[in-house]
This record gives C-alpha cells, sequence and structure tokens, in this order.
C-alpha cells in the first residue's frame, strides 16, 4: 500500500522521513517516481496528474496538500472519488499572522508611511481606538472563523458573513443573501476568505464595492478569481476604497504590464498567506489515513457538489 | 483649584468635556489662557512652560499626557515637584498594535515583497513557524511585558530583558548586564521599548549589534536617542542586521538629506506607536488627582533620581 506525494519537492522529503518514521506501513513516494501504479490507495497532491482514473486504477482518497480545492479540475476527478482539504494548524496560523499584519496596516496607516517616506514626509494620522474600527470577514468557515476570534482581541468590532448561519463568540454574524447588505454597510475593512466557487467567482466587484462605507479597504485571502480587478482600479479611482491587500491575483504572477504592479493603493504579497508544514500537517493526514482504514469519517472532506 | 493642559488642542477640547463632566470641582484651563496662575495646581503637559517654578508658584503635581518623560528638562523642574507618567491603558494597546505590526511585517517578510512589487517580481519566501522566531524585549516594563505577553501569544520565542530581574508569564528573561550578551544571543528580532535615561543613551549601536544572532532585524519604538544612527547603516551594509523599523528618531523629522529616507531596508514611521486619547486617559489620572487630594501615592510616580 502506498501513498503518491505530487507537490513541493523540497517539503516531500520533510513528508517522507515524518511517514517513514510515524507510518512505515504506508510507502511514500514521490512523483514522478511512482513505481507500480497499482499500489497507490493515496494522492496527497497540490495538482493530481493528468488522467487520474487510468494513471492510478486503485486509488482509494484524494488528500489536498491546501486548505483550497478549487485548483483542482473537478470534471477530471471520479464522481467517487473522496476529495480531502488539508486543515494543518500552520494554515490557520499563517492566515491569522497575515490578516493581522494587513488589518494592522491598513488600521495603522502604514501604506500612507511607506508612500511618505519615499517623498520625505514627516505626517502623523490619528490613531483611531480599534473599538471604532469595523472589521468584517467574507467567509467564516474554520478561517474566517479562526481569524475573526483573533481580531476580536485586539478590541477591534468584528463582523462576518457566510451563506449559511454561523456563530462566533463575541462577534456579529449574518447570513445568506438578505443580510449582505446590512453586513456590508459596517465594514471600514473587508476580509475575504471565501472558498472559490461558482458562486464566489466575481464576488468582489463594484456592486459590492459600493455597498461598504466610503472609503473601506479591502483584503484579499481567498482566490484571486474572487477579485473583478479592473473594479479595484475603479473604486480606488474614484475614492470608493481608500486601499487594498492582495495576497492572491487572478493570474499568479500577475502579467508584468498589470496595473497592481505600480499601484501605491495596493499591497502585492506573492500568495503567501499560509503554508501547509510537514510536521504540523502530518498528524492530521495520519489521523484520516487511519480513519480512512478504519471506514471512519474523514475530517476536511470536501462536499463535491458544493466545491469546498 | 485648577488644572492647566499644555498639549495638543484638539484632544484638549475634549480633555475638558470630561473635566466638566466628571471632575466640575477641578477647573480646567488650556494654554495659553493660563488665567489667574495661583490658581493652578496641576499641570497636565507635554512639554512644561519655561520657568515653571515662577510662572506656577502653587504648582503641586506635573503630569505627563506621555508614557515617557524624557522630553522634560529635569534640570529646569523643582526638585521637590512631583512628576507623574501617562499610563493611559490606550498607550499600552497602541504599543501592542505597533510592535505587533512591526514583528509581522520582518517575520513574513513584507519588506521584501513591498520592494519586490517595485520591481515587478512575484517570488514567494518561506514561511518561518513563529515557534522558530526569537523575538526580545529590549525592556520590560508595563509597556515591554505586555508587548511580550501578546506576542507569545502568536507562538513566538519571547525572551525579554531589563536593568532589574522581571517575571513575564512565558517569557525568558534576563536582567543587568551580566545577562545581556545571553539574551542578545537569542534575539531574531530585537524590540526597544527603554526608557531613555543617561544609562541607555546610544545603547542600540555597533557593540550591541554585533552581539545579535548575524541577519537579526531591529524595531526601535522606544526614543530615537537609544539609536547610534550610523552604527544601524553600518550594520545594514555588512549585512550584520537585515532590517529595522523605527518609529522614533534623533531628530524628528529627520533632516532632508537623513539617509534613512531613501533606504528600503528601514521602514521609518512618523513617532506614532501610540496616542493619549483622552477617554481612557481620563479616568487613570482623575485617579491620582484624587489619591493625591487624600495624600495618598498616585500611580506612574516618576522616580526623579533614576529618570523614569
Amino acid at each position: 500500500m502506498a501513498l503518491l506525494y505530487k507537490s513541493d519537492p523540497t517539503r516531500g522529503r520533510r513528508w517522507q522521513a515524518l511517514f517513514a518514521e510515524h507510518a512505515p506501513d504506508i510507502e511514500f513516494r514521490q512523483w514522478p517516481d511512482i513505481g507500480d501504479p497499482g499500489d497507490i490507495r493515496y494522492l496527497l497532491a497540490w495538482q493530481p496528474p493528468e488522467a487520474i482514473e487510468t494513471l492510478l486504477p486503485n486509488l482509494e482518497v484524494l488528500f489536498a496538500t491546501s486548505a483550497g480545492i478549487d485548483q483542482f479540475d473537478a470534471e477530471a476527478l471520479p464522481d467517487t472519488l473522496p476529495v480531502v482539504r488539508m486543515l494543518d494548524p500552520s494554515i490557520e496560523q499563517g492566515m491569522i499572522e497575515y490578516a493581522t499584519f494587513a488589518t494592522l496596516w491598513l488600521h495603522r496607516h502604514m501604506s500612507d508611511y511607506v508612500r511618505q517616506q519615499r517623498r520625505r514626509d514627516w505626517q502623523a494620522h490619528m490613531i483611531l481606538p480599534a473599538g471604532e474600527r469595523r472589521v468584517g470577514l467574507l467567509g467564516l468557515g474554520q478561517l474566517g472563523g479562526a481569524i475573526a476570534r483573533h481580531l476580536k482581541g485586539y478590541g477591534f468590532q468584528v463582523s462576518g458573513w457566510s451563506r449559511t448561519p454561523r456563530e462566533v463568540e463575541g462577534v456579529t454574524t449574518h447570513a445568506g443573501e438578505a443580510q449582505l447588505d446590512a453586513f456590508l454597510g459596517a465594514c471600514d475593512i473587508l476580509i475575504c476568505v471565501l472558498p472559490l466557487t461558482t458562486a464566489t467567482r466575481g464576488v468582489l466587484n463594484e456592486t459590492l464595492f459600493d455597498r461598504l462605507p466610503p472609503g473601506a479597504a479591502l483584503i484579499n485571502m481567498g482566490r484571486g478569481e474572487h477579485l473583478i480587478e479592473a473594479d479595484l482600479t475603479k473604486a480606488l479611482d474614484k475614492g470608493r476604497l481608500s486601499g487594498a491587500v492582495l495576497d492572491v491575483l487572478r493570474e499568479e504572477p500577475p502579467a508584468p504590464d498589470h496595473l497592481f504592479w505600480a499601484d501605491e493603493r495596493i499591497l502585492m504579497t506573492p500568495h503567501v498567506g499560509a503554508m501547509t508544514q510537514p510536521d504540523t500537517a502530518f498528524p492530521v493526514l495520519l489521523e484520516n489515513l487511519r480513519r480512512h482504514q478504519r471506514g471512519e469519517a474523514m475530517a476536511g472532506r470536501v462536499d463535491r457538489q458544493r466545491g469546498y
């Protein structure tokens, strides 16, 4: 019985060592050295190989190395193949760090100070107490909920929106299309952590920006395709939005002539919100493998219909 | 009986309203309209007026509007005049926000990403788990201790150094010159929150930088005079330090030809770590005024000998 790994090779060596030490009954193979394909029951991948059904006839589970699985071509996967998201606590930790950084960057005018330094301008901006700053999470799944709870600890007024009702202690929550207006109207800083589905593609668009308070700012930690990029430029140009932090872009890396590179109102980072760390992800993966072997339900199993 | 306020006029109006509502027995006067100087028992100031002993013959206490009091000319103050630091919880909150921002800026390579964006370079840097990043607080007073506890919550390895021994839960603490080497040798990110005294002036110098691990980074939230600025440039040039975040400079604003303006390895902010907010500072000040009136000890009283 073997597991095939197809993702970052450097981290692959660490995964291999962890399997050798803690699960020697599962043979670890690293793409492209797949050996006898018939042995492979598990696939751990950022992107599955093409023609997976033919290539790996005995595959039982596809484990993503990431929290999101929109990079998978759902059409190319057998309908009955279980797909499992990565629930590595390092992803949550990384996303909390990134969201906190980006929120403080906007809350404390740091984007202004970076620009001012280049102009040799020493001008202080008033500090708004955190209790007067409204931060909203668009998406309240495991990550959105964790970020909301964490930012609440700074004293921010935190609210959140999800498709179906969710509760997060100390956080005002809204659900469904009917409550979206109320949610957006009270977001000085909007953080998108939605999964990418046909329903959420392009959700960050002009119509949504127009429902935010004037001068609001955007943080996109979801996927590049959540954002209609031209609408962001327009909203910044007309002063509807004051700034943005984007960890994801529609095309990564963006084309050399992409407008965002030179736009000082936008801070772009190269999709580094979080990274799966083998040492913290391994115990979660192994627990799922063992559950599968015992015929129990796995944590993070994707609803193929819903797409996350 | 009157209190004379001499600081930012905008916030002065808020202070006035708070006194009118909660302490009508203490008349609030705002500099330069001091009225009959003989009435003035209390002075609340960022900078006291000149010739204070002659100008305000019945002054009983000088309250600083700031946490640090090094901007006062100690020589010009009567020896017996009690001086009290501001212990506004908003200062602590502001400093925690700033320290977290600056730590995450360095920890998550954000300075690199800002520079890369300008060069249209989309290169990700590995994320070091917080548990492998060592953050050290130089200064473990009220603010240093609060920052240390807060950063510990992210999982960083946090240590601290103070002149006299202090304990902070979950934080490795060192004290005195004898333990300074051990402390500095384990700081990937060093945060200075020392008070400015004759003993700490110029403490951030080449000798200290050489005792940090190679590639360490500096955050100065103390005072500009803690840092020998030419030594920072030298340490960055020779790669001994990898970057710095400075909220305070020797001369504020720095001269237009100051080297730091154009140094991309340094993020400069215009002394905005924290601001006293009248709404949160007022209850603390009023409690001290009442204690003084009852002949009790005031919180935050400065040891005039020690200087903080």
